[in-house]
């Protein structure tokens, strides 16, 4: 088993990736590290308010061998002492820490404090697997051991998914796109209020808009030498909050290079990822895209947790009335599973496989 | 007083027609009809249902008034007897209807049924007014001493509003919209399922996209002679459902014909409908438009009752990063007043006043 | 395998009934059947509306072979062509066709029709196990080979759970209870409107406060003989419905015969049904009651799933301030699971293999 | 006019004290005070956050006299620049300073720091407003010119209003509640969170029970002399918390001393408090409690604003089938109305004219 450390252990991402590790073949969850507040208690003890409120978050039961794990600090947390760190602190916290245990340890992390350098690949798992080479760029670079390998923002993780196969096949020109993002993405300390969230729709997410219309030319960009060359498109999103639990619904107007009908789209999408499913990794799916026919989904409660949440369901493909070489269509991804700890996870374990070579 | 009857009255927007015109200044419901079941009873009675519950579904409380008004059969309705009707039937029962009364009495409708006839203005509050010259153009045709006028779909009520100061001052080039809707605008019989709504979207509703994708053309286009040219801008639209009671959100992404820098749409934004709203009708709003800087809004719950549901709300309004003369911007209207039965009460207002000079 | 038919298959709790059984190691589903409307389909067909939407109401994936079944029309059902029924009808068709099948074949239904009858226990795992031992009587009295055995009410489920070990060891003098019960409870034919649930609670379920007032004191009886001796103690109910997707909270005021404090309560809670989950039946969970100390918990969406939906969750155990032996505490149950179709299941996988000894 | 402050006047129920007190007829509010940091700048400076959002957390529009006053900071408040001062800061804040205040000036307070003084009644407008006596007692004792007068915890509102006349007419010998109260009470500093509220019930509020179960007996008590001797009976109850934004509603279980049918009882509720409501306080409602015959009323989001958020809604009233001398029912107020801004400016309305006779 490959010891790992979950850092931001008692934060609700941390939290994710405990439960998305639970019973893992390869992974064993070793070490738990959050700020000093926790620091010196049992997991489940720092989880624990003064008015016997449990922080545990999830409705999965916190598996006892975890309940009982010490936390550390982490900003004294010794890398050696595992084999590998998932890291879900927020941005300006792994900024500092990352590249600390990067030095000696593979760093997976989910922040966003690395996502935006030139020697660091944005994996998604099936789409990019090729710019895993990148990490051998950052080591030289810095002089690292290990590495640090960012998942990437969670509302684009579907959309990446999705349009890979048309950008492959037909060249995508241009993206127009509206978010309808869940509210567990706005986290839980304390995350949104529900006041503001019933019955409700909030058309704004600070500092979204611009990562979506940004990360995805990254993603899909094509590795040449020490770099990533971007995909050469643009895109533009509006970025809204609607009162959904979990799953990001992303309303897509795409316009391709070569004409693509909605059923070259579909055949594309569904013929997508066989290779990257049939490695048999364990967080991945059978199948990366489904396509559904029935006009009145996907639907983030009905579809989201498909393919153990790890499935973009793909619905209501169809031919653009006014832009040119233009295609619609809706996808769905699971937010806090694809699109974070677990997708996190499964970047680990093919890099553990095919890049370390460990397995 | 002008004598009106509510037509479809035990139905939703029958009541929400009822609501809208308790203590109207103008205008005195004397007559309801609905269906033959409900027929020969009481307004009251007609609501009860066999289990003591009442079909009345309205927070305002029923007016004592109207409660004790008899039912009519709508089939059997004699148009004579009123000086006004409002029509709130479906669109089918609409199309059979609504000519014979039409033959002595005008009709204000909020079905669909008369939307597309070239003879047959769209008529919403201050964008289109001068379209009404079209019913002379109507009556001549069909040898109607009475009209119909339809109301707009609800969903492009708001956008519309939006659209037009900046068609007149920038030109429109093309519309890429996403919309966000509410629950009432599915209706109460029996509606949406609280099973497929909680915590959900539905990114499909039957029917709606075609309208939005032609409607708005009509109404924004140009009275010429006897028939409108309408608007040569194209729209394409997604439009989905939301756990959202009343007010239907629209992300709109717009192509200008001249450059327009968001300041300057705001400002003919606020400067629209000026002359409109000091006409001083009684279901007019003080501005058509308001347009908020705060980019968290506007928020259906927040700012739907904003001018008692009949100020369209924009907000976010932003330069698009990558389509030309784009202009993007986020707008709410409240689709069961502005966009049904209080939208088409206002219409009534006007036509009363200005084009039939009753007052 | 036995193999079993599934009767009321297209309802909501036919398909819970179909997802509850995929994998499941004694049962078969052989055989679907419903309304004369689907006879004749394939099962994905019948579910398959005119506009293109699936009446599939489940996340979970509809098994493929459970697809592909011919369903037949339920008022011609041939019960012996399996070896189990698990019938889903509503009321009246259950009270026409269970005795048919029963004739032949043992029919485990989640229909209200038999529950009332003298010679039929309303079983519940763990409970009243000895209760099965009418069906002997009930088989001699209408000269039936199978027999019919109802689930209880979905509401009392947990009520009853909990108020076992209390009865067995401290006695029940009355219980004062109020319901907060979830809208799966109500079904999707259509179910309730979301116009009506959404950010709203409705005080009045028709027809549930009777049951709620007298199944327990039966289940909770004692098996006299060819009779059951109904269990001494008065319920008084006030049922209402909440905006929640699964799980039935149950606020109770239970005031015992002799004086028992929460921490007896808790004691007695834990200890019970322990030799019923070592009986190892495949829909069982680890425990029949958990009890939480987190005060904010026991919640619907947090701990609906703990035993996968069968495990009964006790929280805010407290002595009462007023009520003589007064005990105050919350439960919360499946409605859909131990309530309904998992919940009748794992009376079929008692009765197969401790009544009938099949296995 | 009488010139009022709102001291806490940026936190919501400050908020809804403003929205409560545009176009008062007799109440100007001249002073705003809220902590250190707001002071210094205008109402709605004070409101907006770095991020440009507006923390003005209501769906009416700050009035724009009130958005332009200076924050004072309540610390060093001048209480004698007003005639009367409205109180909604936290318990600590208030027992520091309203004391300092009533020095010389009468406070009105949502705070609950005075409730459980001997010398300080609890007024209900309508229900015990021969309690007001009591303030010459507390000036008296303290030495105050003015005085403190606190409003009762908010769930209690609408169950003392329907209790009121069952007491009057027939004893109250116990009382066992449940409520199901609105998010709206959890206030907006953050307030809850939206994913613990999805679709979910929190079955405990802190704090909440002790103050339940021991108000009611003080409101209802008699005034002997310097003193309130309090209603000699229990009350049990468990609260929880429901998605619904406003509104709690309350399921009751009552022992009467003499028989008490639902008729009789329906019949002393729509009889009570005439006398009060034709006081012609601003702030009164027509009635004080309505009963509705619709057994699934009320409901909270449809009755919540009964009476202009003033008149309590009582339903389903109807013998209780096992309690002596019990009857059952369920009320509703409006939490953030009656039971909080609004009902503390009804009594300052009351004390206003018929207690300091300023009118």
């Amino acid at each position: 088993m490959i010891k790992v450390a979950i850092i931001g252990a008692t934060g609700i991402v941390g939290q994710q990736a405990i439960v998305a590790l639970a019973n893992h073949p390869w992974f064993q969850i070793t070490k738990l590290a959050a700020s000093a507040r926790s620091a010196g208690k049992t997991y489940a003890e720092a989880l624990r308010e003064a008015n016997g409120a449990s922080r545990w978050w999830c409705p999965e039961e916190l598996p006892a061998n975890v309940a009982s794990l010490p936390v550390e600090d982490a900003a004294d947390f010794d890398p050696t002492s595992v084999d590998l760190i998932f890291s879900t602190l927020d941005a300006s916290a792994a900024k500092e820490l990352e590249p600390k245990w990067a030095r000696t340890t593979p760093v997976v992390s989910t922040a966003s404090a690395f996502r935006y350098e030139d020697d660091t690949p944005i994996l998604i798992g099936g789409v990019n697997m090729d710019h895993a080479a990148l990490i051998k760029v950052q080591q030289e670079r810095r002089g690292w051991k290990g590495f640090v390998v960012p998942k990437s923002n969670c509302t684009i993780a579907g959309l990446v998914v999705s349009l890979k196969p048309i950008l492959d096949h037909f060249g995508v020109k241009q993206v127009i796109m509206t978010s309808l993002q869940a509210m567990s993405g706005a986290g839980r300390s304390p995350g949104l209020s529900a006041m503001d969230m019933t019955e409700n729709v909030i058309p704004y997410i600070p500092g979204e808009e611009p990562k979506v219309e940004t990360e995805p030319q990254k993603i899909l960009g094509t590795l040449a030498g020490d770099r990533i060359i971007h995909a050469p498109f643009g895109i533009t999103a509006t970025c809204t909050r609607v009162p959904v639990l979990d799953g990001h619904l992303v309303v897509v107007f795409v316009q391709t290079e070569k004409p693509c009908t909605p059923e070259e789209a579909k055949e594309v999408m569904l013929a997508f990822g066989k290779d990257f499913c049939q490695l048999g990794l364990p967080s991945s799916p059978a199948q990366l895209i489904a396509v559904t026919d029935d006009p009145f989904r996907p639907q983030p409660r009905m579809d989201r947790d498909r393919g153990n949440g790890m499935t973009v369901t793909v619905g209501r493909l169809r031919k653009d009335p006014i832009l040119e070489n233009g295609l619609k269509y809706v996808c769905l991804s699971h937010n806090t599973k694809l699109g974070a700890a677990k997708g996190a996870i499964q970047t680990a374990e093919y890099l553990v496989k095919y890049y370390l070579k460990w397995l």
